[in-house]
């Protein structure tokens, strides 16, 4: 069994109002192969956000005074920091450069998820900031939805962003929104080889396709945000972002 | 660009003492695919465990006092926490049923990596239990040496295991060791599209194939421990562990 995983060429910068499926099903046509049933489709945060017209000109943000002081202990720009307050239900951990927070989405994550790069083609201004999907299970949703209309395939459509990590270096792809993929594959009972039950195995599967497609994806000047999945070894099926996300009393790294 | 992870078939079940390189070789050789420099191939940590004979019978261990105090606390054997405390360098959180350690590699991971499952084929014997290879790294450099002595091709190596996450639910492939295989990218200082400097992006790459990998494998009763993995998009290189491994000091949640 393999998977594969293609990055699509002839992908157009977005801007806003982009039609993402007419977009993604272009570039896969001139790929010369069929579409077919249980086929992925998984795009970077970025191009969604762009599309969705989440651009910010820091020059219309007002820091609240919470934003300056948290601004001055990070060393940060304080209109900046005041968008991460605004994404965020709270801030888990800061010190100087980095922002940790509950985003509003529920996951942990650094800065809110906010991105200077990549965004307007603008070289380095760095005025211009990019704040995430508002909800991308529904984006995610919605190209879905576009794309079977149109090919009459059962497909799934992940949504990915690249976050650091507690204990390791580096950052790795992970799952901001999905539909009709699996978030998550419960194996509590079933046997394994030799037939003893497994105790404790309910498996990411989807960040585990997260990971896979963001290495395909690249992360500076490659230009290719959307990565095409055959071969995922899993019935497609509902998920949602928030199956991935562990209740705060449940965790014990909060 | 294509990334194309495939499960070998046909791989044995392993006993101590088994020459893995020879069992990977012949497996993909079944394949009929010519294998090429920069092909990958990425192992279950189970089956470098079981050939380096790190099966432990539980009979044979005698708990200390202070494992006999957190079994209690964790209802757990106290013989596996024994193993737990002998495999860690320190405990770092703990609750009913699980323990949270850095093992003596310097990751962080639950039961200090210790496995019951798939381990001898005797149905459900709790007594016996697998250990992580002494030095995954080695193990890593040792089949990626005899690889490239038997096919002269200049291949990678790296061993994975499911490790949980703080913050999000599921496990998911992480890399335990590897050889001829970057850790990390270090784009910090590449243009992005548009010419903007990126400016902390470190790539944990090594562990987006592990999660990649990982999921191709499963985790039951698929028999599938091995993955050939072909178009990792960087050239090989030298990689280990410890690159991976966040310094406790730079570790806002430890």
């Amino acid at each position: 069994m393999s998977l594969i995983l293609s990055a699509l060429e002839n992908i157009p910068l977005i801007r806003q109002g982009d039609n993402l499926a007419d977009i993604v099903l272009n570039a896969f046509e001139q790929m010369n192969v069929a579409l077919l049933d249980n086929d992925i489709f998984v795009l970077a945060q970025k191009i969604v956000s762009k599309a969705e017209g989440r651009i910010i000109n820091l020059a219309d943000v007002i820091p609240s005074q919470e934003a300056i002081e948290l601004a001055e202990k990070t060393e940060k720009d304080a209109r900046l920091v005041e968008l991460m307050l605004q994404e965020s239900n709270e801030v888990v951990r800061y010190r100087k450069n980095v922002i940790v927070v509950e985003h509003k989405l529920g996951f942990i994550c650094a800065n809110a998820g906010i991105d200077h790069s990549n965004v307007l083609g603008d070289g380095d201004n760095k005025d211009v900031v990019l704040l995430l999907p508002e909800n991308p299970d529904n984006s995610a949703k919605q190209i879905r939805d576009e794309i079977k209309k149109r090919t009459n395939k059962n497909i799934g459509v992940m949504i990915i962003d690249s976050h650091g990590r507690a204990w390791r270096n580096g950052t790795v792809g992970m799952c901001i929104g999905l539909s009709g993929i699996p978030a998550l594959i419960d194996e509590r009972g079933w046997k394994d080889l030799f037939g003893y039950t497994l105790q404790a195995t309910i498996v990411g599967v989807a960040d585990e396709l997260a990971a896979a497609t963001s290495l395909v994806m690249g992360q500076a000047a490659e230009g290719t945000p959307v990565v095409h999945a055959r071969g995922f070894p899993y019935p497609l099926g509902e998920g949602s972002l928030q199956e991935l996300i562990r209740p705060k009393d449940m965790d014990m790294f909060r």
